[in-house]
């Protein structure tokens, strides 16, 4: 089954293009700028080289479009025609508390995503563009809305509920949501695959460390708790966010530069996390890593810092789960930084963690990085967000 | 040596005259209502009775006043002239960067204990005014400063400082500075004491649980991380403190509210915490226990959000030092609450903890809580800040 997989964001347009059953990718690309001058589109077929084109773009429809142009193009289309296309599953941020697992699109689904955008006015109101767009271009086709949020909604209360008075949770829905969820589920379920093991056995602790980054607890099969919270900007630090911090902060900091609380959070997404420790200096942990080799101080804090966080989350969750069997590391750092992984490790010899220093060498593949005598072990496991949307979406239509 | 301790509040003062030789509390008591219609002063005398008075205190000035006739009072009088006070030992919640320790007041320090008011404006202010106050009413007697920050002053940066541009640090020092560090600095002395070992071998995790509550980490002698955080709002959740949320959520409140960052931010100190949580009910965890068995499912989820927070904050620290020797409970709840420690107990079995159950039945005592076979060993000291302040006044004068 060939799943179209969308994630739109409020100027930009990703999308994949998968077989579901071959777990192939068919082709991908990326629309930027749209709505805005100078909009190109960039795709790449299978096997194929990249191309990047140019084209005026003025809404989420032209860009839909354009993908769908370049998917059934003669030289570097992939399908030769939309009824190749059998679904599309859309990437959704936010699902509040409606939605606990993916669902087939119906004008009942585009409602209830619409009133939970409150809680994610950047992104949602995008995703919901793209749907639309994509249900203009493609009428008939079965869509599929899998969301960010969904895999935490097993969390208890005592996890998702913060310290404020309950009202607000009861008015405005204010709690732990946590995003990421694709991921988490699919990692978490991979991570069982391997052991020959069912998830529901077992403790596992998923990192999944990019420039947003977020830690999950995995107990019972569901997740139990995560890092993130009402919105993307809790926990970690993070490439450009802050992550964890006194709450005053926002109040204190916005009276002294004489801005808003929303500008100071605007800060805390965009100006914060390594890029802000560093001074400024970079969210790309390689330039940070190459710059801290060279004696820049506030390069090295922001990488101890944000190291010892991924521990302590570690440790919180390892508390909550009273226990944890697995450790997995997913996601652009999680994946193939292997300085930032050795740091997070050596917090952990507390609970039987030992190190294969060999093994962790190994970049952006499945493999164990803990010795075969570890008591907890440790492993990475590459995240496919676009595939397990693209299985997610099979798997309901 | 004769030691006056003076914690001074915006309308009220707490003191206690302690003799540090023998340990002994001479007599303690309370100003309430300074400067406010119906003001008046409780006295307790050692072995005597509570005495309350209603007296005109029309400010700080006439507080002490106030305590000084109490103190030399013919009939609940414990020392018969002022030359028998030898010195004033002051608790000041911020000591900044500026104070790693106690220091005798030197004009000097007024001024640099004004100078991080900021960081404290409910409180460095009323503590000043006690300051002087007292050296009005008793001059020449040697003043001492401790500081509810100071302990936490040896956190190394990857603690302290939060994913933030780092020039928030340098223009307006923010950063985790933490509170409740007599107390933590106190129980950690005191438990080393207890294991006849140097404070400098251990890895000690103190949940100071009252009312207002915290959590540190010490290793090597010092204290290397902290739950509060720039303001003592970070955290565990509280009476009626928030403890840590999304960050975020002070915006999005703000917003659905209709009130300023700052508000919201008054409602996270004030109502929130487990009296929030609980609707309203209370912030007494005696209360809320009642209720909860009583069938009061918020009060249930309250004490529950309570507890699991702390088992995730001493995870945390475990994994912040790599391993953790012994938990000690202290302050109110911890000291009292025998079913809160247990459950918090609960999630720590990975780490080798195991409970003693008749042991925690005793409230308000130093006790071993964990069998004697535990690998991680879990206390029970009472905290005493007046006592440590006396003594780390007679230590300077």
């Amino acid at each position: 089954m060939n799943i179209l997989v969308i994630n739109c964001g409020s100027s930009s347009l990703k999308y994949q293009l998968i077989d579901s059953e071959s777990e192939k990718v068919l082709a991908k690309g990326l629309c930027e700028r749209i709505g805005i001058d100078g909009s190109q589109i960039s795709h790449t077929p299978a096997g194929g080289k990249k191309v990047t084109e140019k084209i005026e773009m003025i809404d989420h429809v032209a860009a839909v479009d354009a993908v769908l142009a370049k998917l059934t193009d003669a030289s570097v289309g992939v399908v030769s025609s939309l009824k190749e296309i059998d679904a599309v599953g859309h990437r959704i941020v936010h699902g509040g508390e409606k939605f606990a697992s993916s669902v087939v699109i119906t004008p009942e689904v585009l409602e209830a995503i619409e009133e939970v955008s409150d809680l994610a006015p950047l992104h949602n109101p995008a995703n919901l563009i793209g749907i639309r767009s994509c249900q203009k271009l493609m009428p008939g086709v079965p869509m599929v809305a899998v969301f960010d949020t969904a895999f935490h909604q097993t969390m208890p209360k005592k996890a998702y509920l913060y310290g404020l008075p309950y009202e607000y949770y009861e008015k405005y829905k204010v709690r732990r949501y946590g995003f990421h969820g694709t991921s988490h589920d699919y990692v978490s379920a991979r991570i069982a695959e391997i052991f020959g093991q069912k998830r529901e056995d077992m403790k596992i602790i998923v990192c999944h460390l990019g420039n947003g980054a977020s830690v999950s607890a995995v107990m019972n099969g569901e997740c139990v708790d995560t890092s993130m919270g009402l919105t993307p900007l809790e926990g970690l630090i993070m490439g450009t966010r802050s992550g964890d911090m006194d709450p005053a902060i926002i109040g204190f900091l916005a009276q002294k530069e004489g801005k808003t609380a929303q500008e100071i959070i605007d800060i805390c997404n965009k100006k914060s996390g390594v890029l802000g420790l560093s001074g400024g200096l970079s969210s790309d942990f390689r330039d940070l890593a190459q710059a801290a080799q060279e004696g820049n101080e506030l390069a090295a804090t922001a990488l101890e810092g944000w190291s010892y966080r991924v521990a302590k989350y570690i440790g919180a969750y390892a508390a909550a789960m009273n226990g944890v069997d697995v450790i997995v590391f997913t996601a652009g750092v999680g994946e193939n930084n292997v300085t930032a992984r050795a740091q997070v490790m050596s917090y952990l010899g507390y609970l039987g963690v030992t190190m294969n220093e060999d093994a962790n060498t190994i970049r952006g593949e499945e493999v164990e990085i803990s010795t075969p005598d570890s008591k907890v072990k440790v492993w990475v496991v590459p995240t496919d967000e676009e595939m397990a949307i693209a299985k997610a979406t099979a798997a309901l239509v």
